[in-house]
């Protein structure tokens, strides 16, 4: 996506020929940094402290960093450390894991001396699939997005989505606001409400961000506002992305992700979780098997932001002493989901519907 | 309450005689300050900029904007001037309509020279009985979480609530944490789930604070989280506040609340409303006739915390140039409610729960 008239996508190989670049996310909206990876370590890190998040920007900087560490040592060995390392730095992605059981699949069979060239290239790879599917996604889900906008007949088409699942959580282009961009880039009227998304505000700092630049009209709401709209009529369907999706059709995405989504069922309005094929974990059936991460209480208590000099600083919002429990997901089941706005079509959240678009299961290529 | 070992109400006539004290609350946690309101003028700011808030302080103070009112003209035409001003500053909250109609009653039927003196005690009886009500909401409330507790035989009893229903909302005691303070003084194990309430905070600022006062065991949580604490065991029932409900049970409360019922009722957890009589507006059935205040936008796109330093400053947070909604209620359908907490007992959400207790309906005194 264009920032400013430049194209960026959200990690790519630097002219060095030895690190990636990245869009430092934790210091959006406030500045646009990019940052420099090198090391298996550095990008462990950035996963880890959510410089890069968002599950398929998880998934593809993870393949990155199994590049840097084939680059110090090719050993069967150290390929097995470098994976254990990055599987570890974030537990509810399923994209992760799968990223890291395609450089396992592309490199294992060739000889250390040929890993790193390879690793490059495999990471590169994955980057590119992850944009065709998006914009597949994208394809998809603004046709569904056509058919709303023709069955409402007038106004404008009011999506409401949760956390960042746009070109800042991908490689380019997002899952969830894939859509959002090709309607709105073919002249359907598309209005965005944007929860906040607490704690860590990825929808007011990142979607806001992305829509505003791409000059998608909308909103920015509290996470609790959703409910509210919907009961009065000012949502017209639901799109979110997934962190993981299992065989019969639960997700696992943001914290509040189900709240939006009972209120949806509630009020009679489409549900869709937007994935690209790397989302769905095929060895799970029942969501609450997924693992969900417990972070910092600090997000609750905290907040960052800028001052009226400009300076970003982060000041303390609860009462002092006061303790926070901290899930950073939750998990949506199928029953409440219209549909998944996938690479290969729009289905229902169920085995059946998933395997209708995906027959090989596990053993199918995203692309 | 008692704040460092003092006793105080939220509101109370100042040792001069021509003005009331309160505590200011937008600068809770960070803060704790007094200030003096003496005019019609203080009063409607007061309430307007949320320096009181809580629906029951709410009206509390427009009492106390009448005495002013009367002090300075206590004629007919000044009285229906002051209750005018005063009834616009909120729109959302009926116990400042009722309020404001307990002082008219009084007044009008007496001559204009006698008419500040007696504002005077009627608003101390206004808050007298608020104070009272709030403390037989919190007895039958309490036998309500006892049994709770007794069915779960063992571990404490996990509650969430949301917003800020407490003492700081009302004159004193509270609403939904009436209950909660009345069960914990009893022995019986409680522990709150004390929802953020984006935007203005009240949970993670108020409700959190008072709590910590009080020593009652508690989490701040993001508003998100409710959702997945429900669906994984966390919780055992909700109480929350209201700012009105219907004479069919449909109940108005702090933005978010719609969003804890559902999830409530999907995982069958009680989802208990905390109201003294002066909250019921007799004169609507559907809640969706009620109306819900829309407020600054700058309140979803700020936040206002402290320093390292101890400063307490606000920042922007979103995405600069997004614009935001910002609904302050929503309201929650009778369906959802598992009962209403009252001054007289606990009583199912439905017309006829309601006459069970209060068979006058509008025409019945509170207490």
């Amino acid at each position: 996506m264009k920032i400013d008239g430049t194209h960026y996508r959200t990690i790519w190989p630097a002219a060095d020929g030895r690190s990636v670049a990245i869009i430092d996310q934790t210091r959006l909206p406030h500045r646009f940094e990019t940052l420099s990876l090198a090391s298996v370590a550095d990008a462990a890190r950035a996963i880890k402290i959510m410089q890069v998040r968002g599950a398929p920007l998880i998934g593809a900087t993870a393949a990155y960093g199994v590049w840097f560490g084939m680059r110090d040592d090719p050993s069967d060995a150290n390929l097995d450390a470098v994976i254990a390392l990055l599987a570890q730095t974030r537990p509810t992605a399923i994209n992760l894991r799968w990223a890291l059981d395609e450089m396992d699949r592309a490199l294992r069979p060739l000889s250390p001396s040929a890993r790193a060239e390879a690793a490059f290239a495999k990471a590169g790879a994955i980057c590119d699939d992850d944009v065709e599917a998006n914009r597949r996604i994208g394809e998809y889900g603004a046709a569904a997005i056509r058919d709303h906008a023709a069955r409402k007949g007038r106004g404008r088409v009011n999506i409401l989505t949760h956390c960042n699942a746009g070109w800042l959580a991908t490689v380019d282009r997002g899952t969830a606001l894939s859509p959002i961009y090709q309607a709105h880039d073919a002249g359907v009227p598309v209005h965005v409400w944007v929860d906040e998304t607490r704690p860590r505000n990825q929808g007011a700092a990142l979607t806001a961000y992305e829509l505003g630049a791409h000059g998608v009209p909308h909103m920015i709401i509290a996470d609790n506002a959703g409910g509210h709209l919907m009961q009065t009529g000012a949502v017209d369907l639901c799109i979110v992305g997934a962190d993981r999706v299992t065989r019969d059709g639960d997700a696992a995405n943001k914290i509040g992700t189900y709240l939006k989504a009972l209120a949806a069922r509630d009020n009679g309005i489409p549900f869709y979780v937007a994935i690209p094929y790397s989302t769905i974990d095929w060895t799970i059936g029942d969501g609450r098997d997924i693992p969900i991460e417990e972070r910092d209480a600090a997000e609750v208590l905290r907040m960052t932001g800028r001052t009226a000099a400009g300076e970003v600083i982060t000041v303390d919002i609860a009462a002092p002493g006061s303790p926070a429990a901290n899930p950073a997901f939750d998990v949506t089941p199928a029953r409440l989901i219209t549909g998944f706005m996938t690479d290969r079509g729009v289905c229902a959240a169920s085995a059946g519907g998933l395997v209708s678009l995906y027959p090989g299961g596990a053993d199918e290529k995203a692309a």
